[in-house]
């Protein structure tokens, strides 16, 4: 096949500015066969990512002089066994990553929606990065690793310490809701990093069927969470120890019902010859609620990654989650396949309770 | 970051057939912060945009000898805040643009979904280009700017003479249904332009809550809308003047009703140094009714411009609408934020009768 | 207008890993003007695609040394007309193609949503591709030329022999419903050219609108559908003849119902001069319920292309269909425009029964 090079014309939108461009389009497919055994099992093609989570972006950076810049990112995600967004389960939105911004000595500051520093600062000592069968449920049950309608402030690095926030505006009358906050600060300095952040969100929605009653009936509320989470990790060369401890709290909106879901998560990665990695985690999950049971889980996690080249890896990955005493959890199943959803959009196989569910992935993650 | 220069393959859809190509990715990202207050008041984050609509396209012209040439133009309209398309609400869809066409000696021909002649022709002598919250209200209220299942007629410039038209298909059994029909034309001379243009809109859908009667009912029809427009400007170098005056009239299909809703619009627009842009605009809104009041408003916008590069720019805009006589109209928030919407799409706040109406918008626009 | 070259930079997406890439984004825009007439007429601007169904994609190959190849496809599939994706009717998806695989001397395998080996082995054979007012009926009626979820294998070329075949997971408690298992193969010879495949997609979901009764009620079943086709050509040089021939059986789940659905077809394709393509087919639809009335139809469709590039095309076709003995078939105006569709997506015009249907697209086809 004959190439041609192509010239990318560089257009402002006035229809009459012109500079130089660079604008990078970029990407993530990942997937591959995903298992699952619960009290049944269900079999399938891995939706939003096994290894990495599938996503297809465009990015640049304008260089304004005086040492500032504009920045710019569009990412969506997108399943590819079915080739739809796995936010909208339709077109692509780039519900990822969508901001505009200006970045400088004083660090950047961006509008849009975005990860927030919070989530950032901690997913990271998660062995896999809230990815897959294998990663912590912590991230989950109504907790969302992004902001929107939001301003963000990264700092730039003091020592190897910086931090950032975001405040994402609700937009309603009622201003409190879905509005959040949030702060994260990180230190990485050699072998060593620490990582520590704080979110609050507001009149979050939920719903849960109710099938204790008949009819069944959908029960719906809302929720103010708040989240504190830290972690660590320590780089020893053959292994890397990583570990992280994050709590959230759910206080009903009009109620006085909370409750409190905390994590305990530990892992070890280590590379494997020059092309492979190894990635154990051990996730301990434990609910108190007001004057209840304290419903817990353990989930043990494995998993191995092997490049074929800087740009593609083969994957696989065990998981193992135990309920103890009425805990009804599931692994991280993403939306991986078609079986019903939780309030938070976990896909949940229907566990006994004191359940056991299995988990298993083969994939492959080509990055361009 | 290392980069590596791409080749990007052109390929014909037979996979046999090759050619040079040229294809143009480009996009505009604008937001920033919006701020409303009527009997209410709203803050968040630009939607649709604050100086430039936001989008992403992709164009290209392929020269296929004689004077003849292929084009087309795909565009999206994305939200930044929160990364949906602002036509769908959802995923990226190219309801901006979505055209392939003929262009020649003869003009040019294209086909698919597209601006018409006949805002093009007149809406340019709104200093604020219909968008932002400094906006003239000439260009909602059912009123579309886009033709769809359209064939496009633009032709050559003669002298600075240009006119072109469009005809959308209804696609109906009952063909008039959603049927378009327009025209505009342009002189264009130095510092002298001017521009008028006509459309025709059948079968538009209408909604309202009429919310006098208890309980209250969403009332639905569908209006004939009948459009006459034109205006003009003169750049005095230090300054431009602009004006415009444009009437639609609603005929509710099937009943004798019908209405004429009327805005006066003038505006000035002054360079400030080499980087920036200042723009006045003052508005006159009147609706006249099949014997009943006359409900009136006016408005007045000011922003300014400070360009940081050809490429970004920094702009505030501060806008303020006054109702008379049960008038209840409300700034061009455009979906800016979550609050309810009028029929025609604009976001209104709960004004009181004769009610005021304060708009504040702050942001970045950024163009690849 | 300038150009300035783009650097397109290659990132893996843990930030760290980079390569050099080849991403290649394309497209076909084909639209044009649609006239139908059965007992009522309808015209509008082509949706899909009168000769090239249109689309947007984004692909790529990786060597990854030793013969191995990592490669991807991202396609969607856009209404020029509107703008919309014509599987979602709304954004974007990549609903044509989404698949990441491995490809090497063994062949290649893909995971995600592709066109299956059995349709392209066999819908080759219809003179119009599957595309357009002219195209065969066999590929529609239920049907899927694609399946989800899937792996695909596909064979090296063993002296002009390949065969391949997908498995799509059904992703359901219950297994079977939506899963698909297929195998096709092709021997390309010379002027030789020979196909076959083999479907089998289970648990179908259809509806149809029953007005005999009053009110009229939507009846919704699902059903197996097993496929059997297979077809030739032969290129004499000033023609190329074609033929296939492909039947369907739809067996009811759960009841003892079943039909079958067979088409015959013939086709010629003819170079004239440098630039232009002659096309005719003959279709020759028949139905075969239990013990009920054998539903037939005839289709006689022809079409010219000329190619004003080899990007870029102008074309007509124009096609007829005539029903007998109560069968109630259309061409196939796959999505073009807004009147109702039928079960399997088809847009019907409503014909008497014994009917005739008469269809003809005028467009042009820009590929990039």
């Amino acid at each position: 096949m004959k190439k041609s090079l192509i010239a990318l014309a560089v257009l402002a939108a006035s229809g009459a500015a012109m500079a130089q461009s660079s604008v990078t389009l970029y990407g993530v497919l990942d997937t591959g066969l995903t298992y699952s055994k619960g009290k049944e099992s269900v079999y399938g093609l891995t939706h939003v990512g096994g290894n990495t989570n599938s996503r297809l972006g465009f990015r640049g950076v304008e260089d304004l002089g005086n040492g500032l810049k504009a920045t710019f990112n569009l990412e969506a995600g997108m399943g590819v066994d079915d080739g739809t967004d796995y936010f909208t389960g339709n077109g692509m939105a780039f519900r990822r990553t969508s901001t505009v911004g200006l970045a400088g000595n004083f660090g950047e500051v961006r509008l849009g929606r975005m990860l927030t520093s919070s989530y950032l600062a901690v997913s990271r000592y998660d062995a896999f990065g809230d990815t897959g069968i294998g990663a912590s449920r912590a991230w989950g049950n109504g907790y969302a690793p992004r902001a929107e309608n939001a301003i963000s402030y990264t700092s730039p690095s003091f020592n190897g310490f910086k931090f950032g926030g975001e405040y994402g505006f609700g937009e309603q009358k009622k201003a409190r809701t879905s509005r959040y906050i949030g702060v994260g600060a990180t230190y990485d300095n050699g072998p060593l990093s620490l990582g520590v952040g704080f979110d609050r969100m507001n009149d979050v929605a939920f719903a849960e069927l109710d099938d204790s009653v008949t009819p069944a009936v959908v029960e719906k509320w809302s929720d103010d969470l708040t989240t504190w989470q830290l972690g660590g990790a320590y780089n020893f060369g053959v292994a890397k120890l990583l570990g992280f401890y994050k709590q959230t709290k759910y206080k009903e909106v009009g109620a006085n019902d909370s409750a409190k879901f905390k994590t305990f998560g530990l892992g070890v990665t280590a590379p494997v010859g020059a092309a492979g990695e190894l990635r154990v985690a051990y996730n301990h999950y434990r609910v108190s609620a007001d004057g209840g049971k304290t419903p817990k889980a353990n989930q043990l996690s494995a998993g191995y990654v092997h490049n074929l080249s800087k740009r593609t890896a083969l994957y696989g990955t065990y998981a193992y989650l135990k309920n103890k005493k009425d805990a009804n959890m599931g692994l991280q199943l993403n939306g991986a396949m078609s079986l019903g959803k939780d309030a938070a959009g976990n896909q949940l196989l229907n566990l006994s309770n004191s359940g056991v569910q299995h988990g298993l992935q083969l994939g492959i993650r080509h990055a361009f």
